[in-house]
Formats: structure tokens, sequence, C-alpha cells
């Protein structure tokens, strides 16, 4: 089904819900759409008429469609529910997807619905719940297929020929030893095109490295990225196989990955439901302008170091945000390219110095370039040539000065287990603000004191 | 090769190319590593050292490590080439990844890469190129592998192992008719669990819908997303298949379309090379830098009608920047939710009414929260209750502002076809710098006058 077919979709949404024709809903939500669009009709659906929908959806369509919504608007539906409800409408999904869900549960309910679960599947769950939810194992399935070196390909398919279904998604059955140690994969595009007396030992392919259990996620992206993998073998520390991590998964920690740098420089959460509710919002909202107005106080309190200056001169008080503001955007740019270089693993200790000084560099030829400009106007507008002179000066200041913060905090941040795309932004407002205002409002003391 | 094991090639690397082990080096380059790794860093060098590593690297393995590097990167490297090198390092790529590193090209050395190219290889590149980059024909690939649906599944296997080779990444058989039209798929998975006398028609799957070569490349990414598809096929108006998409191109197009928003937002490309050379860096910061100085300059002559005003009473020059800072923090949350909102396909024309009227409520109580707290601190610092009125109804209007124009900004844009994540925060912080500023020094002119 189309964008535009999901756009009128919902449209006739809104429509059938005011006037209230719910059978036809019904309808649409449990043949019309398939479980994915479902969740993304839900997505992009306010509360209350979330609600209205979800109540329509038939049960044995839940768990389809709750494993599709973001992990915020899962939570808010899981939160309605008992254990064994939970239980009943996520028993026959993929184990990794289950876990996924069971992770959004509060731990009271988690643990009610192991409790009630049966032990084979429970064991199963466990084993993947037993790795936190960022790691290799936290990804995986356990749904292999294994196979011994020593068997021909013949005999491989006749064995999976006994299958009546092999999981979805399976691009290379994984080739193990008799104690279940992981030792090549064997693609099925080789396995389709070679002689059938030919043995797995053969044609196997041991150039794939197992992904250790522990692994981040962020790493896993990377390397299926970087290596153009469908599935991936997953291990424990002896080399046993444990699962496996398809694309699928790793698509999801990417577009994760990738969000997360945007939506924290603004504050946000990569999770957050676009619809959440409004004390939910305000309340999160909150925190961020709370922590910015500490910032923003800081910034003023050192043009109140100077308020006899800008008494003398009102002019200062017109410019002055000026300063501040082109600081600030050299200092994102800078802190944006950096931010964005460490999350694709490019930027690092042993480059950080050159980076420094082309930033140093950049922002000194762009200080003077504009700094010329801004001295001009002001001086046409004030006809004051001192006050060209100090605008000038403190804009080359202060654009050195966000290279240098831009470049640098990410890195203090990092090494200090700090989230850089949360803190990064707030700090660097922060340090070209005052270097901002001190470097124009001092200058400006020094020269009509 | 692990990441950490990476960092200390980096630092072998630096350590090679001062003292200057070259030997050691070209082993590494060309035996050591793989072609991704290669890549990946030379992404991660600067301009002088990278030329260093590109010529110690086999003209063989050229093409591979090219097809690695980001667009810019690319570029870079290709504009010191002549058509006839180019065609010799991309031959033996597969014809999307050959089509990506052309458009890279100038237009006259494409040209002429063409002209000098075999027929056959030709042919294919250009129906590639005659697709824009961005969209489904820009990211397929020509090899597939297509079957009859009259066959029995026997015979598949048996066309199949004829074949030396099937392309990699291969999911699924393409099933089309005599005439080339695409009827369906067939599942590796399901031809090798299957009876080998059955019919391809009997076990084919008609649900997946072929992609129109037009569709735009978010679009495609959004639906292997959301269907967990490893590959697609892709089909022109007739019906006909062209090629199919593989879940490896898409993971580049999800990752460059999530980097997009973040960059822009900061005026930057998402291709950018973290490691530009200055003059090149300098001058793309400048514009951006500009562009923003005309706000600072808008907000600025705000201020100026009210110099008077701030004449009379300098504790205003101090307070004024915490007004217009909050209201640009509240709008940038706002802004950036919806531009991520947009992204997703959550957000559009028949749920923004909602989303506005709770981001405008969100404004309103998080304004009235922090407009007490600001009031309470410039009471207090200032022994002025005016000051204190004045600023907590300046912050509650402003906040009211960003979340409106957080809001309304993203969806005109769009409708304009200018890129909101491009024109959003410039434009957003224009209007909260405009209000907040005359909003505050309004009122005081109105209570001091």
């Amino acid at each position: 089904m189309s964008q535009q077919d999901q756009l009128s979709n919902l449209e006739t949404l809104s429509a059938a819900l005011e006037v209230g024709e719910l059978q036809q809903l019904r309808f649409m939500l449990n043949k019309g759409l398939k479980p994915v669009e479902v969740a993304h009709l839900l997505e992009k659906t306010p509360p209350r008429e979330r609600q209205i929908l979800w109540n329509l959806l038939n049960k044995d369509l839940e768990g389809e469609v709750l494993q599709y919504l973001g992990d915020e608007a899962q939570a808010e539906i899981l939160s309605r529910m008992e254990a064994s409800e939970v239980l009943a409408i996520t028993e026959s999904l993929e184990t990794d997807d289950m876990a996924d869900i069971l992770q959004q549960l509060p731990e009271r309910v988690m643990k009610e619905l192991l409790k009630i679960m049966d032990r084979e599947n429970r064991e199963r769950v466990e084993q993947v719940l037993s790795f936190p939810e960022d790691t290799a194992g936290g990804l995986m399935n356990t749904d292999t297929v294994t196979i011994r070196p020593d068997i021909t390909a013949e005999t491989v398919l006749r064995y999976l020929r006994r299958h009546k279904e092999i999981p979805e998604t399976t691009d290379t059955l994984f080739v193990v030893s008799r104690k279940g140690s992981y030792i090549g994969v064997l693609p099925l595009t080789r396995l389709l095109t070679t002689d059938p007396d030919v043995l797995v030992r053969e044609i196997m392919n041991t150039d794939v490295d197992a992904i250790p259990a522990d692994m981040p996620d962020e790493e896993v992206a990377r390397l299926f990225e970087q290596l153009d993998l469908i599935s991936a073998p997953v291990t424990n520390e002896e080399g046993q196989l444990l699962g496996r991590i398809t694309i699928d998964d790793v698509v999801d920690v990417i577009r994760e990955d990738a969000d997360h740098s945007l939506m924290s420089m603004a504050g946000l959460d990569e999770d957050e439901d676009t619809f959440a509710p409004i004390m939910k919002t305000t309340r999160r909202r909150a925190v961020w302008l709370g922590i910015n107005l500490i910032t923003a106080f800081i910034a003023s309190a050192v043009i109140g170091l100077f308020e006899e200056t800008i008494d003398k001169v009102v002019a200062l008080a017109v410019l002055m945000p000026i300063v501040a503001s082109m600081g600030g955007i050299a200092g994102s740019q800078t802190l944006t390219l950096v931010i964005r270089g460490q999350a694709l693993g490019h930027v690092e200790r042993s480059n950080i110095g050159w980076l420094f000084n082309r930033e140093l560099v950049v922002g000194l030829l762009n200080g003077l370039l504009w700094a010329l400009v801004v001295a001009a106007v002001a001086v046409v507008w004030f006809q004051d040539m001192t006050v060209g002179v100090i605008i000038a000066l403190a804009i080359v200041i202060n654009l050195i000065a966000g290279a240098m913060a831009g470049t640098m905090l990410p890195m203090i941040l990092k090494s200090l287990g700090i989230d850089p795309a949360l803190a990064g932004s707030v700090l660097l407002t922060t340090i070209t603000d005052v270097i901002g205002f001190f470097a124009f409002l001092g200058l400006a003391t020094l020269f009509f004191a």
C-alpha cells in the first residue's frame, strides 16, 4: 500500500471516528492493512484516537502490531495490560521481538509474565534478556539453522526439505562443530550452485567473523554497514553459537543511532512518541528549558558585570547579541561535525589534532571576514569608529572560541562518559555566550573607560 | 577486524608516515585490510596523508575502495583522474555502484567515459543513470535472477546449479512472464523446503508489490524498514522488471536520510567530508554564517528601536537575552520533533492540528512555570517588581511563539518545496529573537514610559 493510500487512510480514519463508523474502521484495521501499516497509523494518531483504534484491533493481531511500534508507544499501550494478556498476544512472536516488548514492561509485570510462561519459551527469552538491550546478544534471534562441516551439499538439501519452513531472512546456514562451536557460514546461494557431492567443509566460508554477544549495538550496525551483511552469527566467549542477528533488526539500530544525535541536541529522546500526551511532554521539556535557563542566567550575569559601560554607550546593548550569536552558530557547526564524525567512527584521538587546527584556522578566517562586515555596518549605523573596532575584535575572538569549544567539548565529554550530543550544545552556547559578551563588553569597557 | 584494531591501524599509519616506512604501509593497505576498511581509514585521514595513502594503493583495489567512500571524498579523488583511469578501476563493480561513482565525475569526464565503454556495459550504466540518483531506479541493480511461473522447483534448482555463481544478497528469485512483466517472488528459503515437483506458480509469493522506478529513495527506505525486506523488484510503468534493490544500498539511504536533518540544521551537508581542506570548509561555512548574520542584524534592529528605554533601565539589557534564548530553545524542540516526524512520515496535514494544539498548551504551561522562576530571580536581583512582571509576560509570549513557529514552519517550508531542516532553524531563531526582544522591550517601554 503506497504512502498516498496511507495518507487517505488517516483522513478516512479521522472522518470515520467523527461520525462513529466503527464497523468500517474495524474492517480496515483487521483486514485492509498489514500489521506494520496499522502500527504506522497508530504512531501518527493522537492519544485518545489511538486508544480507540487499539480497542478495535483483533486480539490475534495485537502482538504483531505492537512489535512495530516505537518503544514509547509500546510502553504506553502495555501499561494498561495484565501479564497474562501480554503473554497471550506476544507468544507467537520471534524471541528477540518478544524480548524487546517485555523490556518495555514494568519490572513487576515482566517478572509475573516470566513466571506464567512455559519453560522452553522462558529459557529462550531469558537468554536474550540476559544481555543488555543495546548489545549483540540483545539483538539476536535464536532461530538459527545449523549444519555440520562433514556432510555433503546433497544431505543439507535433503535436511532442509524435511523442514516445513526455515526462518525468513535466512540467507546463510551456520556450520558448527559437534560441541556447538561456530566454524563458518554456508550461503544459500553457494549451496544452490554447488555440486551435490561436495562436502560442506569445502564450500563453507570461514572469513565471516562471529560477533561476540557483548558487542555494543552501534558497533554491530557499523559491521553490517561496512561488510554489507544480511545476517551474522553471534557467539559467547567460548566461541559457541548462540544465535544470529539479521539486517532488519540492525536497520532499526541504524535509524535510532542516527536519530539519536539529532534529537539529543534538542534535549529530546530518539524513542520519543511524536504524539505523546500534553503533561508528559510538558514535564520532559521543562527539564531541558530549566537547564538552558541556568546557562542563560550565566550569560546575563556576565552582561551584569558591565552595566555601567552599557549605561554609557547604549549601542553596545544593541550590538552585543550579534557577537554571541555568530560565535554560537560557528561553534555549533564544528560541534555537529565532530559529533557526527564520532558516531561514524571518523573522529578519534589520533586525528583530532589536525581537525582542531583546521577548525581554528577556519574560525579565524571566517572571523576576520565577518568581523569586517559587521564592523562596517556598526560604524555606519552608530557613526562611531571605536564601536566598529571593538565588535570586530570580539567577533574574531568568539569565532575562535567557538571552533575550539566545538572540537574539544565532544572529545572531553565522551572521555568522561557523557553523551556529547546531549550535553554538547548547552555547554557550547554557554561558552560562546560568556566569551562573546565578555570580550565585547570587556573591550568596550577598556576603550570607553 | 575490530574497532580497536582499526584505531591502532590509524596510529601505526601516522607513525609510519612520519618515519617513511612505506613498504610496511603498502603491505597493510593492499593485503592487511579489507577494501571497506581502507575506505574507512581514508575517511578519517587529513587531505595530505590521504593522498599519500591513495597513491600506495594497488590499482586493482582502487575501484573497490572508492565505492565505500562518501560522495565528497569520492569526488575529490576522482577529480584528479582521467576518464580511462576511472573506467579501468570501476569496470569490475556492480552496475549501481559504478553509476554512483560516475555521478561524482565532472560532466565532461563522465561523457568521455561513457564513450570509451563497451556497448553492453554502457547500456546497463545508462539505464541506471537515466533515473535520478535519489530514486528507486538510481538505487537498483540489473543482476536479477528471473524464472518463469510454469516450471517446477526441480527445474529451478537445476537451472541455478548451471550458474557458477548467483549474485550475493540474492534471497529471492523473480518470477516474470514471457514478456518480462513482473509476477511475483520465490524466496530461496521456500524453494529449498518445497517438494521438487511443485510448480513455481503454486509456491511463489505475489504479495510483494514491485517498486516503481521513479519512487523517491526515502520512500523505498521506508518500505524496506516497514516490511523487513532484503531485496525488492523494480519495474517500469508497464510493469516490466528492470532490476532489484538490495538492503545494503538501502542502509546507506537510511543513514544519509537520518544524517541529513542533523547536518542540515547546522547548515552542513550530510555528505560532508569531515577532513575537507581548509579553504573549502571556510567558504562553505562562510555562507551559513552570512545568512545567520542577517538574522542577527534583524534582532539588533529590533533592540535598536528601544534604545531610549534601555538607556533609562539598563537592567533590561542584562535580562533581554534570557527571553530570546528561552523562546529559541523551546521552539527548537518543537521544530526538531516536527522535522523528525516528517522524515518518519508521522506528521502530515491531517494530524498537524492536534500537534499544534498540544505544542501551544505545552508552550503555555512551560512558559508560565519558567516565567515565575525568572521573574522571582529578576525581582531579587534588580529589586524591581515591574521588571519581574515584564520578563514573565515576555517569556510566556515568546514560548508560545516558539511553539507555533516550530510546528508551522516545517509544514509551510515543506509545502513550498524548501528543506525544513536547512531553513527551519534560521527562520525559527529569527522569529523567537524578534518576538522575544520586541515583547520584552516593548512591554518595558509601556511600563516605564
